[in-house]
């Protein structure tokens, strides 16, 4: 399935969750991810975000669709994960 | 329409693009927002947001979806917007 994450975590854990999201999805903007995942990965994903994420705190969205196909991306301005390619 | 949309603004733009979101679509997180809009509102919030937006500094990612029934939403700690009711 298709999965869109947005997290707004306290800074200090900001390098974690970036470096485990980075790990089974695409990065698209700042706190942003996007990606082909299977549910079982996602949950595995989550266990371990779960292990150091302080949930009165953070917060993070996932939204999930069957298929990308659904969804029409527009990007204004910046689009980050075209310029991370370079870095 | 759908309209699933997180910026990631210079800090001192963002209570511009706040204050401009939250008056048509709803706020979820940080900097995330969603609603259902038309084509021709979206056009005119992207318009008003471009005039003060620095486009090589600041990004605004937006999914569309014909219906909010593609997506499921999952929430992981704190869901900021019911939170935002009681404020």
């Amino acid at each position: 399935m298709y999965v869109l994450l947005v997290y707004d975590i306290k800074e200090k854990r900001v390098g974690k969750m970036l470096k485990l999201c980075r790990r089974y999805l695409n990065w698209i903007q700042n706190s942003v991810f996007e990606g082909e995942i299977t549910e079982v990965k996602l949950k595995e994903m989550l266990a371990k975000a779960d292990a150091f994420l302080d949930l009165e705190e953070d917060s993070v969205l996932i939204f999930k669709s069957r298929s990308q196909q659904w969804l029409e991306k527009q990007v204004v301005g910046l689009e980050r994960n075209r310029l991370d390619t370079f870095l």
